[in-house]
């Protein structure tokens, strides 16, 4: 009796799309405007879908009050309002959308009640980015 | 040449999240708010996805019209406008949006033009439930 | 250099349309479903919007944060996972969305850092209530 | 490493449900509303989904200007501002969305930088079909 | 103690923008896309917003059912799954979805139960139209 | 017959609210998170409203492409992948929202072919801020 629950969070970020292995010329064809000097942003949204047993008496996969607690600790205050590229996890990796969904999934793999099915995240209404790869095989990768 | 098609259907219901297995206490730990005495309420939006052949000479999977008879009867004249924890389906069983998910499940699992895939229900805007069980064993259970 | 601010803030809870004033047949002609005995629910989206003056040094009209504070206690902690019917402010009215946006725009009309101009509440995405009257004739009617 | 990159496009055309195969009356019976004689239409959401590598260099599983520029002469060039059923690939398939699914997966199979994973095209807010099927046995269908 | 009431009702139909008044070149100059000789489609929503006193007793402006029922047969009915061009309203004028609005204002102002203060239609997500002027000077025009 | 048309315009910039009026701790005080030094950003959804007269013969106020080639170049050009603490007009002023509100006022109220109403800008989808003001005396102002 397999169910999932999918959650929303939501942040505001900004990012800029560079790397330090190719040239300002490659960079500027590969990410386009995204490549901009002083960067650009979005209202990121997260959907994070987990799958579980139904409990038989509370009716419920887990708590959702302990997601959120998780969530604002590990995902919101450490990128709410922020520049992603200022950030360790991109340290060393691009800050785009897919990199950005590993790093999230890592995050929420963590999470001890239920099993992380997979990782969603709209950048705009038109662009969104999903990751449900093996987190353990990630971790130390961002 | 199996394709998929998705119908959305919206209800307005209440209902309050409290199980007799337990105390009030325990009630109010495992449920928080949604545990108030007098309950809270939803718009609930239901999505409902089959799967089928495309009919190479009508172009369709099934007939819409028979879906949205099928689900006025079965779900809407039996949903809108109630209080969930008030039907047979919930007498046993806590009205959380998992259990309603497995419950909308077995309701569409008897539509006898296509094959159910899975339903999935919006509760807020943020929170989501999805059950693609073997609706079969379900039977009986809610 | 007037300029309007909105924000909106979503709670969910269960109301039941009914009126003392008429007998039940008359109640379930006016309410028709809404007036089933044990109530239905929605997820509520308040809109308020406020007037004012753009500061020239911080370039704000006021301290969103201090919105949010009084929308906390105000709004979300008094309404949120509710029966509106069994508060206070509903004890002699009915808990329509049009009775729920004069009473919601008394709440906002005392926010004192800027000009309550309206509070828009979507009770379903196909329905909604505007209400822009004077707050202060208001007070004590609901 | 595999991720999931979707991304939306959006066109306005208009389609009548109409089969040759069967007469007027029968038209009628199956397709309803949908087979009045002067058609009718819709504003189509047309979102494709592909998989791959996110690049350990860029973070991108692909570039998604080049997508845009595939699309726009693909999708939107042949689509936008058209009745469906006046285009080629429907002179012998009626213009359902079952069947729109089928032949936007076909052009998107052609994508040559990812692998197509599935298209989804939303008819109405309520209305979703979905096709992943084997791109490669249907060219030539539509 | 005057507040508003909005209801959206949905339908999808087909256009072509195109003008007897010019010739074929000056109306592919005008229109652009929207003149291609088979036309195109939309999902219209429509938005009708009402102003009225707030019944004391009641606490409703007045019964949604009533406006639901005229809005089926005097918008729905009349509008949805057809070709706008065909009806009679748009026999001599074009069928932009600003002379859309001014006719389903002319229709809704003959709802005698509430004052209509303005219609407004999305033709897109990224376009809408409004028209709140006088119906009665109206009448005959469309 | 004067009508309106509102059109969406989207693009992704970040920000940093900053005045160099106050030292680093008030700023902190009132601008919160969103004073980050690194900043953030959003998807700003402008939307900009005309009002006009709908001309008898072609049924539009005005032509929607000459409003979004005035758009590409005097909007998005100008604002869409930028940081805006960047651009001339933030040079003197704090990027607040409301700020961003009074410019792309000051923008589209030179756009020749109709009146504009009001400029409402969506910085996140729960804030929104709109400008109606006296475009002409602003000029100079950002």
């Amino acid at each position: 009796m397999k169910a999932y629950l999918s959650r929303r969070y939501h942040f505001s970020a900004s990012h800029r799309l560079h790397t330090e292995a190719y040239d300002d010329a490659r960079n500027r064809e590969i990410y386009g405007k995204c490549n901009n000097p002083h960067g650009h942003g979005h209202n990121y949204i997260v959907q994070v879908t987990f799958s579980g047993q139904v409990d038989p008496v509370t009716g419920m996969i887990f708590d959702l009050a302990e997601l959120d607690a998780f969530a604002q600790t590990s995902l919101i205050d450490r990128f709410a309002h922020t520049n992603l590229n200022a950030l360790d996890c991109f340290a060393n990796h691009v800050s785009t959308t897919e990199n950005l969904s590993i790093e999230v999934h890592r995050i929420f793999a963590g999470f001890p009640a239920a099993h992380l099915e997979k990782v969603h995240i709209e950048e705009t209404s038109n662009n969104s980015f999903e990751y449900a790869g093996d987190a353990k095989l990630l971790r130390g990768t961002l």
